[in-house]
């Protein structure tokens, strides 16, 4: 599976900046391949990308229509079904991450047959995966974990990417959630594999490369996740790291939905994790530490980071405030 | 999900033992629940029970044709339509563990729904799970956990199911692979979940329960295995066990399936597995250690788990040839 790009992106009638994850997500990490947003009556919030119509992306050369939003239950709403409509009659294809499959509606799928245009269900992974085998394989894997979901594990790796290029590295992210597969155009939904699959799918998105080729891997729930850990550790098998970067969010008090759940320690963190990675690559090091800070100030941003950075021995940043180049400083040490 | 007892269970032309586990499982475990076998020219190994045609079964009243042999890839082959079909037309549902689908066979479904006849794919979870959430529920679970697969977690939870309500214990069985399914007439294939909702199926499969009673969940992979790990854990914090059993098999070199693969310690597992399972059952305790000792003679067996339960202050036995009776007298000690 391959994403054309470029991409119109369309937001719906969205009110509300986290339903629209995923068209921000492109706009903030990969402008050049998008043209523009398309939004529906009703809308409040945007990339900041200009606006423009179906017709408008077409003359601008779009190549792909997505579908920028989510909504609880990843419906895909028949209202909808029209502009889907005209944009495969213009040509284009047609990206989805929500639940409910464009190929499952006849009339989108039967026009998309006629129009010879692709309907991308990213959420719904193709390909048959083999079981993982844990060998070794050539090149080097970063893999991105956290102490919780939602903390920024995704913006961690384009960040970490983003600074690695311009330090002249030989780098490439690797795409495990539906946001991160549009970015990068390619990629597996991760937690929409058969679990039997999770480590072997994650070592075929990460296949033998050269020496000193970086995969930034990006990670998903957290192994202190009640949920999600099951995922987070067949990715970490998968995915045979051998740098780690821990990722956390400033001032959340319990894990993501679930009050009763104590947020675990960025020691915890990291021994958790050390101690399961070893199972496929037995030299992974931690190199870093990034935290989401937006919910202070920045000078107590960079203090909590300062702190965390001294306690640990280990570079500490915000991805967004910061960047990343103190780790990839660090990572560049450490491999050399 | 469930399946109708009595079992007609087809061998088809096997010739190996491990290819008939699941039809052998069955014939061990319940075998009142299966009226006899059936089996085609070639074949030359059986489950033990009485050899019968479809239609002898159906006069000894069998409700359910099930395809109890497995093949490399888990294919359905056509060779097998007509048999499939003559169970189908004498009002049989049917049962396969295989990955092809009985469902997705036109003439197989057609039949089914003339003759208004189950056809049931247990490898193939049906139901819609929520993501896990953590949250302690009522009744006791006893969870089995190995060193590697294929260690003996489903004999071990069936001989500790037989011991406890022998001694009059409060107790059922929970399926998570196809061959305790069909034991169970009912369970979900957790390796088959999607990722996503291994904690989350695992806590609708063991819901809340009257406080004196167990629930004996089937354990899969081992979280030392780096192709399974991640469905060890999903399943090990969605059962959140009060009491882990430790499985193992003597005379393992290695992993199963991954040569290059050490074999954890007795010590490590216990480790590994207590240290995660705390995160949703912080009061979890080991009550056994069962060693699948077939590979030396009952002597060296025997002596075997002596110098292990010496070693670890804990039973330790062979579940074939010892049973679990010793197990549940700690358990029951612990837990009074």
């Amino acid at each position: 599976m391959q994403i054309t790009a470029p991409y119109l992106l369309f937001v719906g009638d969205a009110t509300d900046e986290l339903s629209i994850k995923m068209a921000k997500g492109a706009a903030d990490w990969r402008p050049e391949l998008c043209v523009g947003e398309m939004n529906a009556d009703g809308c409040t919030v945007t990339t900041g990308l200009p606006r423009m119509s179906i017709e408008e992306a077409v003359d601008k050369g779009a190549k792909t229509f997505v579908l920028g939003f989510a909504n609880s239950g990843g419906v895909l709403e028949t209202r909808w079904h029209p502009i889907i409509l005209e944009a495969i009659s213009k040509g284009m294809d047609v990206v989805s991450g929500l639940h409910d499959k464009l190929t499952s509606v006849p009339q989108l799928a039967e026009a998309a047959k006629q129009h010879k245009v692709q309907l991308l269900d990213i959420r719904h992974p193709e390909s048959v995966f083999k079981t993982g085998t844990g060998l070794p394989r050539s090149g080097k894997r970063l893999l991105t974990v956290g102490t919780d979901c939602s903390v920024g594990k995704m913006y961690t790796s384009l960040s970490l990417e983003r600074a690695m290029k311009q330090h002249g590295m030989d780098v490439d992210f690797r795409a495990t959630g539906q946001c991160g597969i549009l970015i990068a155009g390619q990629g597996v939904a991760i937690d929409c594999v058969v679990s039997d699959f999770i480590s072997g799918a994650t070592e075929t998105l990460s296949p033998d490369n050269r020496e000193a080729h970086w995969d930034i891997v990006e990670g998903q729930g957290s192994l202190s996740h009640p949920a999600f850990a099951g995922v987070s550790m067949g990715l970490l098998h998968g995915s045979q790291p051998d740098a780690l970067v821990i990722c956390h969010a400033l001032n959340r008090s319990h894990m993501r939905g679930l009050p009763h759940t104590a947020f675990p320690s960025l020691e915890e963190t990291i021994e958790l994790n050390v101690a399961a990675a070893k199972l496929t690559n037995p030299d992974v090091k931690v190199v870093g530490i990034t935290v989401n800070t937006s919910s202070v100030s920045v000078e107590e941003g960079r203090a909590y980071c300062d702190q965390v950075s001294k306690a640990l021995s280990l570079p500490c940043v915000d991805p967004v405030r910061d960047g990343c180049d103190e780790i990839v400083h660090y990572l560049y040490k450490e491999f050399l």
